[in-house]
């Protein structure tokens, strides 16, 4: 499984995905989730992915190839002049990869979800969902994030803290604890976490990061976390009636 | 959708089921998922479901009859000697109601899951799952509690604080935070709870308690809790590389 989470804030967006892929128990790696089209001073765009890693794997492989040897349409990553169209090639490059493969993975389940965000000169950034159908929603003022993978076990710190007006560091340090409670109740998301912070209207990747189990930031907000949650448990007040 | 929680502690055992069904989004009541058979002195047996209604309320069904009209066999809940053949009964009940219902729902979810626990005099309080294939399983010193239903969101809170000599008082503590997350995330897990308390040994119910809207204990401790997390996750060192 996966874990992966882009917000859209007024200040910028926030792209976090984790790096363990599991075919079965016995079959555990490390792959980045994590891939970014950069052209500095024009462009920014950030995909990550969850879902069967052969599916993402060559979708990422016929948007690169689409860009060294540009289809007779000529459209591809670096010179689409709206995110929409980089969701909407990201759709259309998983439908042909999907179509390519099927045929062959009957009982396979080959479903891959994509988070594609960042921002092309001329528009403001832009945040979009891609799902295993090809088809894409867009993040919105009163629905700022997207979450792909295991969603759930991180999904209440982010709907508890995060809103529009969340400042790049604040959601920084949510994301790193959504991802902690995830890699605490779910085996199948594990570090190192690969983080990416882009500041509006910067056309360029502010921080790149990747979080391993040796990076003290994370460690002291693992500790300090855990250890203040079991405070603050402590400190409710008991039910009168147990 | 549903959540629900069984706990086994050392002091006893804690079951909580909220009270959320739906069928499509216009479809919403409210239909209390905990059923308790008791004699007092002589056994205490929770049943606690998710999945679909129809077969869970069919299967306590056939579990009630079949005490007011004992079968061939004559085995039933308030007649049995050992948890063990309450979560085989209630498998059997809900085979008996998935061979008579599944031919005419196909394309229907007929799932459902149960946690039976309680204790029977004669033995230790114990504490089962029941699968939708009616094959079961039974917690033990490391793993205390089981969950069903919408389980992820309310799941880390429970995973660091619960084990086995956790007290009763902070595992009805915990499982209410673990209501609170679920519901704030999930729109399909709802109020009121039921919860219930059993002391070891006592064969017989301690506390009831349906927590509403109105639970002045809830409304506390869901303030205090969102409070608390908030000003614990600004009291976090922020990260030097944003």
């Amino acid at each position: 499984m996966t874990y992966c989470v882009g917000i859209s804030l007024e200040q910028g967006m926030l792209f976090a995905s984790d790096s363990r892929t599991n075919a079965g128990v016995d079959q555990v790696s490390k792959y980045s989730k994590m891939r970014v089209f950069e052209v500095p001073g024009d462009r920014v765009i950030v995909i990550i992915n969850s879902g069967n890693l052969s599916m993402t794997q060559n979708t990422l492989n016929v948007l690169q190839q689409t860009i060294n040897h540009p289809r007779p349409d000529g459209r591809h990553l670096l010179n689409i002049t709206s995110m929409f169209d980089a969701a909407t090639l990201v759709g259309e490059a998983m439908r042909e990869v999907q179509s390519r493969e099927a045929p062959f993975l009957a009982g396979i389940d080959a479903s891959a979800n994509y988070i594609v965000g960042g921002q092309i000169r001329g528009e403001a950034p832009r945040l979009f969902m891609v799902y295993s159908q090809g088809n894409s929603i867009e993040s919105s003022l009163e629905t700022c994030f997207f979450q792909i993978g295991e969603t759930k076990y991180g999904k209440p710190i982010i709907d508890r803290v995060v809103n529009r007006q969340t400042t790049l560091v604040d959601a920084a340090k949510c994301i790193l604890i959504s991802f902690d409670a995830t890699m605490r109740s779910n085996i199948s998301v594990g570090l190192p976490i690969d983080m990416l912070v882009y500041e509006t209207d910067s056309f360029q990747v502010k921080v790149k990061h990747k979080i391993d189990e040796d990076n003290n930031y994370y460690l002291k907000v693992h500790h300090q976390w855990s250890q203040g949650l079991r405070e603050l448990f402590h400190q409710l007040p008991n039910p009168d009636w147990v």
